[in-house]
């Protein structure tokens, strides 16, 4: 099973990927904790180039979905096998919130296809969208780099963005990020445990 | 002006690039010198990556894509200025041929128009594509890249795809490269004095 959390900068995406690893794990399941951009050895030069480096939104979006191709086909798919989890720190919704609906850069069906031809089709089986309202998560961030340095009404596309892109997926439950870290973890349990009651 | 030189590798491209610029220098012109991979300062770690890191075909795609948006961007776009020529070591036609022709990752006509949208519509005004056999220019290669370590049927197939990607440009001009380097200049002087009297 393929899972992906998803949501804007600061929202606890990576906290509960953690967190549903561990619970995941001490349950008895093979977990796969990864993310994107820098799940693979190359990924990590490319994360470092989009999170510091000078770049144009299209090289942005291109190394987006360079990292993406790579992830997928070296970490995601080699562990896509029966009694194995992999959860993923992000995954191709985030380029049709940040690069589809906030920059803009292309119709979102049209970006759509390219982020499936990124993954060659390959779709998580659930993703786990945490909505909030940027301005309350952009303050838990300590040493921003480039994307969270963009202002906050970038921020406010990519979290509208996110929710108009569950519209384009069968497979995202939205859950409300205001809460505490737990709280949102009891969620999570309760969002697997109808998913995957197998786990 | 915008001219761009392609072929396989060891083909001439590169001396042949200098010599064209020189002499165009030396009549008066103001040249901008420049490649594909690698011709911006993010150019040169995405080039590293492409030609030394084991990355799948998409990622390969997706990263040539990268590199070349922000060199067009950055390098090509600021310098398309009346009394300027951008020359550059590969283009777009590079993408056709290796990641379309050759490794066959996607259809050729929806390869043309992600290559277009990674020059968001801009074509070089002139392309100089060197053919010659791969067996021959293959053997002035000393220390073989990633690329250039391909089987020679890989490059075999490069110099087939940048032969039917001339169908899909209309501004292609074809050099035979069985010559030795001032001979193709000359040819390359014939080409420029007829496409481009003015220089």
């Amino acid at each position: 099973m393929y899972i992906a959390f998803e949501g804007v900068e600061g929202c606890g995406k990576s906290t509960l990927c953690r967190l549903t690893a561990e619970w995941l794990r001490s349950i008895g399941n093979k977990v796969v904790l990864t993310k994107e951009p820098g799940g693979t050895q190359v990924g990590k030069k490319l994360r470092s180039i989009l999170l510091e480096d000078e770049i144009t939104p299209l090289t942005e979006l291109f190394l987006y979905l360079a990292d993406r191709a790579q992830h997928v086909e070296k970490i995601v798919k080699p562990n896509l096998e029966p009694g194995t989890i992999v959860i993923s720190d992000r995954c191709f919704m985030s380029t049709l919130a940040y690069q589809g609906f906030a920059r803009g850069i292309m119709e979102p069906e049209e970006l759509l296809k390219l982020c499936l031809l990124s993954t060659k089709g390959l779709i998580p089986d659930l993703i786990i969208l945490i909505d909030i309202d940027p301005k309350v998560s952009l303050k838990r961030i300590e040493k921003p780099d480039r994307i969270e340095r963009e202002p906050v009404e970038f921020h406010e596309k990519v979290r509208k963005g996110f929710l108009q892109a569950t519209k384009m997926l069968d497979n995202v439950k939205v859950i409300q990020g205001n809460k505490s870290i737990q709280e949102l973890f009891e969620e999570v349990k309760s969002i697997l445990a109808e998913v995957a009651p197998n786990f």
